[in-house]
């Protein structure tokens, strides 16, 4: 099977390494130049909006999809109309305005943050009132690690908001006072099947995911897998899905979701029995699902900014590196390291151990930006 | 890193996709056309006395290692004069000739058939007298996969195998009446620090192997650890090697060794926390050796001359599916099916369930040839 890929970076990478095992073949479709998973098939560097290189990319693989959700509808409507692309393009539709994202949970009945669409100047007053501070402005679209988000601490930042958010469309977020983000990762067949990953606990430094821990057995797990299915079923979503999640007291707020793998979700690569990568696959290709069982308590750390020594980090036992062969950056995920251990107790140890290693090049990284 | 592989077969390909996660990327050198494992990286399609050819890419590459152990020694020796390559040429020149492997093992004290130099007709009489009947002859290089071996079962045999053999090169080896073949893989590291896999124990057919369960806690594991290590020690060797013994009794008896991942390793992929392609990889990168511990009862069952339907293998619990994109041929390998399972009662039966999907194929494909 000849698969197509819209973007071609480390998600795009993984999907690739899961895939050859079972006789895929890649053609990954990105306007940048120099992606990291070019390595592991076809690289077609053209546009979103080049039709014609669209429908000679849909034309030449069997089946197609994407890494990013950032990809214009249009892109994924014209492909749909050459090939079969799973997911289909509604869940992106969905997600790329966060009005109509929160709109659905609602309708839904997925609890949310209370927001209002601010269209004006009196919106958004009428937002601080009814709403509170602090106040979280987000942009409706193109936002992504913490990127197009305004945070408001009283009245006096009013009017400079407003210059900020200068005519683009924006909702307004009651702030949530959280004691937890955790995200589920759940695979959906195209005949509705589901399988469903165990709750993971992130966290998240100035807006980008630092570190992910598996959580087996969590008490939210049922409501959350609860939630994800009601959102996957109304989709009539075919792969796999990520929804991120508040804890406030006992009960879950959903922020978001992402209708693709998940950086939240690398961990499944040694830690559960089939990978959110191959299940991905599996999903679109009418495969039947692996399990999504653990294997391992697992963390997975993300190396931010830089690469930390490969040699100090490998000695640490049950680690497992990922390098993506990207470029280093301020504030760039250029690999992440999973560890994996039998016991929470162990998995903590090393992971601090970790951490020690890794934190202070990642924040280094970020001083430079 | 960039690390040039001699040969682009499944072994290549297997290593490749441990590597890249770590960073690695490829370059192949292989005479032959449509590689399976040019798809991860650069494909040099020259010969193996082609020295212009093997010093560009010797230079091209931070280190070369190879994926099987027929590469002509002068090849290998010809790059270590322009790079490194692990494992070194020595091992080589003691696993090509089965004359030197079998006099290498003597002088180790690694109980082996004996055997016998076949250099007339006179000496194969006298190998028939001492050894006796059934007689293993087998050429001294080029073997694999029960090939350049003839079988006697009696005087009456002797003209035609003599005729067989033809002024070849063959040693008479005693034929060992065993009650398992089992193998042992571990990878040695720069300085010297050894890790073992679990013994696996295998079945062949028609001299190509069919299926490996690795057997945790196995009596003779201590054993064949012994002989690995002093194997590896004597040849000073960095990366991972197979040793291949049959049981006799409660005893181990060493038919031959391989310096390279192999076949009856495969379930490592899933079935132990780090897997021989990524601890040769560690090996001769010298980065710190992973644990080879296992984490699952494993069974790896070789597709042979046709694909079974992936449908119905990825339906049952705990498989992984490696199909290795080469085109099917009587008595080739095509892929392999990994099964885990956390109990052996467990593992024995859904593999009974997979190979009666999986052998009737392959013995088909065989009869075609």
């Amino acid at each position: 099977m000849k698969i197509g890929i819209l973007g071609a970076g480390q998600l795009a990478q993984m999907l690739a390494l899961a895939g050859i095992p079972l006789g895929c073949r890649f053609v990954f479709y990105d306007p940048t130049p120099d992606c990291c998973a070019a390595a592991l098939g076809k690289h077609v560097q053209e546009d979103y909006d080049n039709w014609q290189a669209l429908q000679a990319f849909a034309e030449s693989v069997d089946i197609v999809t994407f890494e990013f959700e950032n990809v214009p509808v249009e892109t994924v409507n014209f492909i749909e109309k050459h090939g079969t692309v799973y997911p289909k393009a509604n869940s992106l539709g969905a997600t790329q305005d966060r009005l109509f994202e929160k709109q659905l949970f609602a309708r839904l009945g997925i609890p949310t943050a209370k927001f209002i669409d601010i269209t004006s100047r009196a919106d958004l007053e009428q937002a601080a009132d009814s709403l509170g501070y602090p106040l979280l402005l987000k942009s409706r679209t193109g936002g992504y690690d913490g990127k197009g988000q305004i945070m408001l601490e009283s009245q006096q930042q009013l009017d400079s908001a407003w210059l900020e958010i200068n005519g683009q469309p924006f909702i307004a977020e009651k702030w949530v006072s959280f004691s937890r983000e955790v995200s589920i990762i759940a695979a959906r067949s195209q005949n509705g099947g589901c399988e469903f990953y165990d709750l993971v606990e992130n966290q998240h430094h100035q807006g980008i995911l630092r570190t992910s821990f598996n959580r087996p057995d969590d008490p939210l797990s049922t409501k959350a897998q609860e939630y994800i299915q009601t959102l996957m079923n109304e989709l009539d979503y075919c792969g796999v899905l990520t929804l991120e999640l508040f804890q406030v007291g006992d009960q879950l707020v959903v922020n978001e979701f992402a209708p693709r793998v998940h950086n939240s979700g690398h961990w499944t690569i040694e830690g559960a029995v089939v990978s959110q990568f191959e299940n991905h696959l599996r999903a679109i290709l009418n495969l039947p699902l692996g399990a999504t069982t653990h294997v391992a308590y697992s963390a997975m750390i993300n190396f931010i900014s830089q690469i930390p020594p490969v040699n100090e980090l490998l000695s640490v036992p049950g680690s497992h590196y990922h390098q993506y062969g990207k470029q280093p950056k301020p504030g760039r995920k250029l690999g992440h390291l999973t560890i994996c251990a039998d016991l929470p107790e162990t998995l903590e140890s090393l992971s601090d151990q970790v951490n020690s290693k890794i934190l202070p090049l990642n924040h280094s990284g970020l001083d430079l930006a």
